[in-house]
């Protein structure tokens, strides 16, 4: 098997590794060694656990890793550059200390904002990668996950960004909180999220009421489970809007993520008038690593 | 040691009992064993363990119990009763099964409230003892706590009330999410706190944009650990503020909690122009137990 080079996605969680010939996968691993998991020297092994098979002795193959792996309690700290900018620059790759002769490995920094303060590492890459899939796209980008994104891009540079803690509030209230004695189990409806969405964006201020609301429903009017986890992610989701309609006002939005929460952040801006275009966060992550690579080699 | 009753302030993670001769305290005694450790054959030997040193063999001492141990959960279940009604009615007292002939027991039923549905159980108690510290009271109770609880009294009756899931938020927020990382230790800053409360005022829409701020300033400009908690504690308890405008707009106010928790509602409502009284969270619990006592001997 022939490798050009390596592209790595290493969260706070999780940590993927995908064997490149130019810009197409030909083999990909995963483990559970993300940052979260591993102290300063244990970066080099967990890499080298995944990706030994696709190296070659005497031979130096370069690895491309974005994420939290770049943070301060990373592998090694690759500085967050100040928005506004392009979401990638090849020239501000950090070199990654390694043993092992076989690897060249360097860290894509995250972006900063002074004002509103805000953060992100890892997401500059899947807005590059989906610049790179949507060439000349000027408009707005939403990432949603455990800290959602809303990216605002204008001729090819992240202009302002600004972050919400909805995926990690959901995760929260739904399994450490009060709320949580109506929410053991499956299930889903519609309707309820969408109640929850109309909701939010009504009365956001309300938002404090509306959530014990669920609980108090289950205990004295039976509200089923299905309901109950809906109508939260359709109460935060809301509330997210809300805040962010500077962003999807009058503008072009895409959403980037996995399907099963991109398209309800696409059916509740549909409510609002705002036709969604999807892209897979997966794709937009490799496309964003390639899009590096590529200008490296330039 | 002459017992003449006992006064219980059981809740889901504390036991209180009080020896009571009239409407005064003679001895008192705690544990951790409260609703959310036991079992329902757990909750008698429990209380027993605290109080079997004013009971009297061959006499039955009244003990009037309220809070979660009256739950589905609890001892045994004592009904919601339905808003609008008065905070305590001593003819809905349940009685609780015992096997000790020493002590007859009665649990304290909470509130329910249809439309906008919503629970309480324990406050009940406070705000009747708040009605029996302040005679006459007619305006708004404010019971800041985990679940902080607004009640319009108006003669004499709970009219309506609202639950906010403020203080679970700040635990969790502070403890649980990625906040925690600039939260540990000590401090707090009056100004931050301030801040805080006055940002969710103004724009309560844009909360989960603002709470993510605390960790991104923490980040690139070094925010302190107290003015990271205090802008926290003031963010949440402004929106619970926003969305209770109803509550306390024009009203005569009455903060029921314990100190501290009590002076921040204070200071943040002194801010919107509202005097708010206080009383002591232990005092209520005990005047509205001894106040449900005296009726039941009238």
């Amino acid at each position: 098997m022939m490798v050009d080079w390596i592209a790595v996605d290493w969260g706070t969680t999780n940590l993927r590794a995908f064997a490149m010939q130019g810009a197409a996968v030909v083999a990909q691993a995963m483990s559970d060694e993300g940052m979260g998991r591993l102290d300063r020297d244990g970066f080099e092994p967990a890499l080298l656990r995944l990706i030994a098979p696709w190296l070659t002795e005497g031979k130096v193959t370069d690895v491309v890793a974005c994420g939290m792996v770049g943070s301060r309690q990373g592998w090694h700290e690759a500085p967050y550059r100040a928005v506004p900018c392009a979401p990638l620059d090849p020239g501000s790759l950090v070199a990654a200390p390694t043993r092992d002769g076989r690897i060249r490995v360097r860290l894509v920094p995250g972006l900063k904002q002074a004002q509103p303060a805000d953060v992100m590492r890892g997401e500059e890459t899947q807005i590059a990668g989906t610049l790179s899939l949507l060439p000349g796209f000027d408009g707005v980008i939403c990432l949603p996950g455990t800290h959602s994104k809303w990216a605002h891009l204008s001729a090819g540079e992240v202009v302002s960004f600004q972050t919400f803690m909805t995926g990690e509030m959901f995760a929260l209230l739904s399994q450490a909180s009060v709320l949580r004695h109506g929410m053991q189990g499956e299930g889903w409806e519609d309707a309820a999220f969408d109640a929850g969405v109309a909701d939010a964006l009504a009365r956001p201020e309300r938002i404090g009421a509306k959530l014990f609301g669920i609980r108090a429903e289950g205990l004295i009017s039976g509200l089923s489970v299905a309901a109950a986890r809906a109508r939260l992610s359709g109460l935060l989701i809301g509330m997210e809007l809300a805040a962010a309609r500077p962003y999807w006002l009058g503008q072009a939005v895409v959403i980037v993520g996995s399907e099963g929460i991109s398209g309800s952040y696409a059916r509740a801006l549909k409510t609002l008038g705002v036709e969604a275009r999807l892209v897979t966060g997966g794709d937009a992550v490799l496309a964003g690593l390639a899009a590096t690579r590529a200008k490296v080699n330039a």
